[in-house]
């Protein structure tokens, strides 16, 4: 791995521009030096452009960055691990569970890198509860509850794409879950209902669930979740252990409470996923290219993107037939033995 | 009714004591002019002491306040019901779904009134929710959230006759869950555990569980119980509607933050329900007697107790089946129809 | 002292009813007895009503409740004092310090306990942080920090008694610096400032007031003071010291936050002094009587009233004179040496 | 202005850096082509290197930034405007009076920009008071409270250079005070103290204060600084006024809260003003480079430098006097009218 990692990024959406702004202007350590999208504008970038070909089949690119829709992940990755460069790819892997799992063996005959983009892990609220949790504080964690909700869901046409609010959005929830439980989901029970219109009920989607995990353990994880939350996108997290609980509120724009005659008030939480996660965002990235540089494995790896699709696919099915259902079963009706 | 209501209170124990204390010096409008307790101390109380029946049948008394074992409530209900008292009934009313409906059934033949000691319903925290609620302020509330935990479980014995968590516990929040919304439930699904040992596991009780309810228009709840949280006692509420959302974190002894070199530091919630719920136990019985006095009717009244009664069996049936249970099916099991 | 202290009441209004209702339902080892007051409606009151001297001179009288307007208090104090009565004051005992000296001299050889009533240092939060302090928590103490704000200026008629803002609303505030870090006032200075009008500009008083004063070892208070908030009761405290900090906010009736498109919004302060004071106004009584069971010293003595009051005197002198005033100035120019 | 404003930077310590690093990273607009500093380690850095003098008369440069220490920055200042170009200079411009007035007289002259460093006006929390202030929430502002503590003093040697507290660090209160009121002072009383050690004593300077100043129309400002909070870096501001009261907490690294026996635990304040500070320093850099870019006014410019070193040297006179002290004095001691 030279000095500087060279990087190729594949997408140059909303999520695109943020990687490439955190590379290029706040990690020294790595350079994008060429950028494909089909249809996003360039103008005012000083790097190179090419097809997705151009930038996976670069000589000088070492990793390729994922940031294009979601059914072509899998390709990319594919084509990016034969081409022998490291990658980050942003969630989900694929929508199909048997995809992922072929996916996942190639990436791992070629010995490439994979990185998935689960960057909430790198929240500090997050990492301060994940790091309670690890040093005892809590003691043995017996419930985790998530409360994810958005300020809005996203159009119809991406609606349709996304593979519903389980794989598209509650799939950073169910990640967080093992991740901050450290232990793996046996059984999900999923309770859903729209109430913000026909669209999403056009889309055969959801917008509003509660979800309930149970762990290997017993211990249990619930996470709630809405699309459209009036207030905007509130991220709030709780641990509750065998020797303390742990919760993390909102981050907020200013801390600034105002009294009048009517009441308190004070700040709404950060609108949405771009304001809240702007430094984990950048800690992923400086942790994918660190371990690019110093040859360690990757924090979140294929398997996590794995096992969160495996939850999103029960908990989907939860739904559609109103009961519990384990993992395993998941697993068995797909012929996965992992 | 008479300028002071006079009343007979059976039961003598903790919470008999507190409606004691709460008539005798803070609502003058009531006056407790006999008290029934087969074990408890009376010296130093300067009322008349008598059994059940004398109680009961005290010509001057004009309604009971039962606080005596749960086994006892449907007796005494029904015994001071066919002596035309009016009734404030410490709950459960029974564990016991067809008792609960004769009792109630004989009630309303004699035609008094019988209030449900749901006392959380008039704490200042939750008053407030409903209020906003109410007003329309959080729009179509889609989601309650309750958060109910113990600072530690009662001992064997009590277990033993309590019906089990659900009916002795949750049924708080069944309750709550019923009051704030509004709306009837449909479904219940609970996933629980034992975590804080052998002794509850020898009850065939459960110490930790979180349950989904399912209101008729497919709205929700989630309620999470433990039995122990080390930190004392938790009793948290949130409701996310389409216009807002409401939380109410927990009461303090005071609002101290304290900063050293390791932290900031705060007070931990109040203890237990005696310390929390001080000014609700005595808002509802000033409610009671407010509700005699003026001859309107009770706030918390016998279909409240049933319907509590009836989510809390279905949840029972959730766990030991591991499946969603609806109301419906628990009153078809019964052969109720209400 | 007899089992039940039997008490006096002078003085039956705003306060002087809290006094009562405390002792009679809530502090079992006192009783009022008798009741003095020119102008109160005491219909529904089942004491004795009387003259000053009717319940001064009464003979089952152990102790007396001064509520009466202040420029009765040294009076009455001495009056009691002479006829052997504990005496519980409002405060200030009077405006005039070679009055109170002269009074505190009389109580002095009688021999009766003097409480003053210094309520607000029994509340919950203030309690809290003496304990810290005492404790070493803190560590030294360098600066007490007092916030005190009524909602709205008293009429014109009450201004004119009260001996202006200081000797009538910011005793409370020397009281507590003086409480809080335990050691005596060598110097004061005071700016002030009136914003609310020509009622309290034609009664030579002002509204707004910033006070720092020196303690004997440098370390400081500061004190803000305004006649009127418009948010309701504001009163707040912070310590800082070598090893840490500590500081309290307001208490509210509720814990609630309330989210919608406009921000997020919680509830006022408890809206005056009676409802934020409720609670230490019942401990100061209990402590009054247990004291006078006991045979303690009370935990509020002649001597605080006095040193507050030389407080006082010297910042009305400093915001006269624009200048620091020292304790001993005061002293001197009135030819006191305590 | 040419499209990208290049600078040279005089100065390349730990402020240096930040504006190096906020500039060169985060400001497309701007760009440091030549930087000076006698003793700084430059290895690593990109842009040319040089003398003071080399960058002041670099012909490319149109601006320059000046972090030297606070003994060179009026000739510097004076140099660069003799030479036409804009300046960004950190605080104090100097901390003699006379010398600010000729060095300010001389820049007007030139009629080049110059900017000084009160970051803080740049931050959320502040800024969000200031506007609410400026839309009349607050109504007429009576009075502002800043608290301002730093972690640790300085090491002696920088204390000796310093001016002392109230020029090096109560100075961003001052100019905190004058921003938010939007008024000017014309009265200050200081008491200070020194609570840590001999060295501060030998310095001549003092380690705690409270700081009363008047404005013009009787409203007021309170500042309590101490060069040691155990606990951190403390940065807090309330504003009350005729229609409402503002206040802002410090900022944490995270918004956890931590339940076990012991209590509630939460996060510290960010420790100093690099970390709290941080995005203040990129938005004041932003303006200044937008203010060259659009040939507007800088928003801090040179009589705010002037006016909080009156306010300071009063701050220090009252001290050594123990009496309030006028700004106008202050002036005509120096024989300056402005």
């Amino acid at each position: 791995m030279s000095t500087t990692v060279k990087i190729g990024l594949i997408g140059f959406g909303r999520i695109g521009k943020i990687h490439f702004n955190n590379i290029q202007q706040r990690i020294p350590e790595g350079e994008i030096i060429i950028v494909s999208d089909p249809v996003a504008d360039f103008s005012g970038i000083s790097v190179a452009v090419g097809s997705v070909d151009d930038v996976i089949s670069h000589p000088d690119v070492e990793a390729v960055i994922l940031c294009s829709p979601t059914d072509t992940h899998a390709d990319y990755v594919e084509k990016a691990a034969l081409s022998g460069k490291h990658i980050f790819c942003e969630k989900p892997l694929d929508l199909s569970l048997e995809r992922i799992i072929r996916t996942l063996e190639l990436v791992d005959e070629t010995g490439v890198k994979l990185m998935l983009g689960f960057n909430r892990r790198f929240d500090a609220n997050f990492l301060k509860i994940k790091n309670l949790v690890n040093n005892g504080d809590i003691g043995e964690p017996q419930l985790v509850k998530v409360t994810s909700r958005d300020p809005g869901p996203p159009p119809l046409s991406y609606l349709k794409e996304s593979g519903g609010m389980f794989l598209d959005m509650t799939i950073h929830d169910f990640d967080m879950a093992r991740y901050i439980m450290g232990k793996e989901v046996k059984q999900v029970y999923a309770s859903a209902a729209v109430f913000w219109g026909e669209e999403i009920k056009a889309a055969e989607d959801i917008d509003t669930a509660v979800i309930t995990l149970k762990f290997e353990d017993d211990s249990m994880a619930v996470i709630d979740n809405s699309r459209k939350a009036v207030y905007g996108y509130d991220q709030r997290l709780e641990v509750f252990g065998s020797k303390g609980m742990v919760n993390v509120d909102n981050n907020k724009p200013d801390n600034h409470f105002f009294y009048n005659e009517k009441g308190v008030h004070s700040a709404l939480p950060l609108h949405f996923f771009l304001e809240r996660y702007t430094e984990s965002y950048l800690s992923e990235m400086r942790e994918f290219i660190s371990a690019l540089q110093n040859d360690k494995p990757v924090s979140v790896g294929g398997e996590d993107a794995l096992k969160a699709t495996l939850i999103a696919l029960a908990a989907k099915k939860s739904v559609q037939e109103n009961r519990p259902v384990t993992i395993e079963e998941i697993k068995e009706s797909l012929g996965i033995s992992i």
